[in-house]
């Protein structure tokens, strides 16, 4: 069977990334892995998931078990309704739909916006699998340079020119950079919708992670209501990543077109999942568990930046987060981090080259690396272990 | 915000659901739901999940929480593999890929295979949720006749001149109908897909729960290897519905362009549902539910067969399904289903109008009964309440 001129068109924008790629070398026992977006397993929640389980199969197992809306579980959209309404404004029951992990919010936003040739400003750079999600849409992406202050809001003007569709941000501690956009730029950007009679996608998967500074408001609240901003977010890295639950935050006329788009892709997502989680959550499981995540990660990140400052050399830099999981580092313009990390491989320790999450051409001689995922210990020897790999390539 | 400028145009083929709509007012206690396909709650594996899930927690809970691969987690694929091999393939886990229920298989089907201007060769009437899953690719569907003996093969010839790229059919059992196409009727479809050099997608969601006759070979299984023939499978009909685990086999090629969609679509399906799923059916669980579950849902569809045999006019006629959840009732032509369910609503009782599953012109005097999700009682009464409406309608 020739399959190849039988694939749709869309096809040909399809490309395997690496960072999946990697994942899998990554799974052996003797690699330090930098590369992917994981938290720390050994601070899942597993007993109070046994507990939560027991009891939803016990009191609710019908309904856990059967087939659900495909919003969402009610009590699930509802607490969440809660979590988001500030004085400001009350976020209904209506306004949220829980999807199968964030990336289906994304997926979804872009099968109900987005058409052939549409321009989307993307911070440069963002995440890579926002860039999977749309490029088969056959969209422009606009790359706004993303610096230690996040999104150059200042870059913005002429590209909102091009009347893009949608603008895709993550304001805090954005991936691949570990870098925030400040409470001006956030007005700034606000200001610059309303003016341009734009829409923001806010994808917010670690505002909760942050590690010094003040929490800053989101987008979403600092919008009041007008509907400028779609909210996406995950229990992924607060919760379990394997539960692949997230949400989206919106107008009501928006989740009535992600629900049917949502009723193509997969019904709804697993009501098992959503009232094992939403067990978890009602009994104030993020409050117990956000603490621990916030010291448990500083550190790593600490212990990152020492070991970057100790090993890494003068004409290296990197960004210092305030939160998330990942931060950047920047080698000199002439190093290929496509070729250091074969090098890397060799010396048993991984991350994720730079350029993968560029939309435009840039990062060549940039990589990220994740923090969240080893212990300090093992950030130290693996930080070690890359230096050598620069070393020789350098 | 004016919403409705900014939606892509693929939107527009977006329609609601109206057994979705009905699904919400089915919820209510005093109905008698025929609507939904709803497997039985009453039997679902409470015990056995509650003992997998402490199972998978205790010895897996790092690798069941933790972000998986997008194909899938390996020991399932592998159980699956080993479950369609036959003496005359080898199905490897390459060709397995896990989806996020059975819809999700659909789904990304149609986004790797579809253009604009396609067309598709469907039964007509036809599952539902393919016809919402594959309109917004703004496709051509070419109705094929389905009666009592299934897809009508022999009407196939000049669909295929118009050179469709898929051929979507659910040979056993068939939504709505009830109805199965014969081992003759197989062969000749795989020859005419030969002759034309033609692929069907085989959705078998109900090919385990046959009541009586016997089991007939898979389309995959006749098609001995060649690559014509996308296998969709699901956990929903046989096990819990709630944990969305559905699967595709298929050519190795087509498996990796599905794995590439999936990235985009939700990352990778739930590896918590996935390894207590796994940790049920390796321990044989589906050997010892299958004999319950088509003990149970025999007497119920022989309920509602009797039922409609005395309380249904004798101009009104049905299929007698073989196995599956549905069956189909045709009613005088001039009698409107959609009129019929306003006053069956009244009296309590729900179904669907045909004409939703029609990809073409038809069906209006036609509608679903499902007859998994209520005990032969309830089916009893139900059928009165129905033919109390039709009474009043006629």
């Amino acid at each position: 069977m020739k399959w190849k001129s039988r694939f749709a068109s869309r096809t040909k924008q399809m490309r395997r990334s690496t960072i999946r790629e990697l994942l899998k070398l990554t799974a052996r026992p003797d690699m330090i892995s930098f590369a992917g977006g994981l938290p720390a397993p050994e601070l899942f929640p597993l007993e109070q998931m046994r507990r939560a389980t027991e009891c939803v199969l016990t009191q609710r197992g019908h309904a856990a078990l059967q087939y659900g809306e495909t919003e969402g579980v009610a009590e699930l959209r509802d607490w969440l309704a809660a979590r988001f309404s500030t004085k400001g404004i009350a976020v209904e029951r209506a306004n949220v739909l829980i999807t199968t992990g964030a990336q289906q919010a994304l997926d979804l936003i872009g099968r109900i916006f987005l058409d052939e040739g549409d321009a989307v400003i993307v911070e440069n750079p963002t995440y890579l699998a926002l860039l999977s999600a749309w490029r088969p849409w056959g969209v422009r992406f606009l790359p706004v340079i993303s610096d230690a202050s996040g999104m150059c809001v200042n870059e913005l003007d002429p590209l909102f020119a091009q009347r893009p569709k949608l603008v895709y941000s993550v304001p805090n501690f954005q991936n691949p950079q570990g870098t925030t956009l400040g409470l001006e730029g956030r007005l700034r950007l606000l200001k610059l919708l309303r003016e341009n009679d734009a829409v923001v996608v806010e994808d917010d998967p670690y505002g909760e992670l942050r590690y010094e500074g003040e929490f800053l408001p989101h987008l979403f609240e600092l919008d009041r209501g007008e509907g400028r901003v779609l909210h996406v977010g995950t229990f992924s890295k607060t919760i379990a990543p394997g539960l692949r639950l997230g949400w989206v935050i919106a107008p009501e006329e928006v989740i009535e077109k992600l629900v049917l788009a949502k009723q193509g892709a997969d019904l709804h997502t697993s009501t098992f999942c959503q009232h094992v989680l939403y067990e978890m959550v009602r009994e104030g499981l993020l409050e117990k568990r956000l603490p621990l995540l916030r010291e448990a990660y500083q550190e790593r990140r600490d212990a990152m930046l020492s070991a970057l400052e100790e090993w890494f050399p003068r004409d290296a830099s990197w960004t210092r987060p305030e939160g998330g999981m990942f931060l950047m580092v920047n080698l000199p313009a002439n190093v290929d981090t496509a070729e250091l990390l074969k090098l890397a491989l060799q010396h048993k320790v991984a991350f994720v080259p730079g350029e993968e999450f560029h939309a435009a051409e840039g990062g060549r001689n940039t990589l990220r690396l994740n923090f969240s995922n080893s212990p300090p210990a093992v950030i130290e020897q693996g930080i070690q272990r890359l230096k050598t790999a620069v070393d020789e390539l350098t």
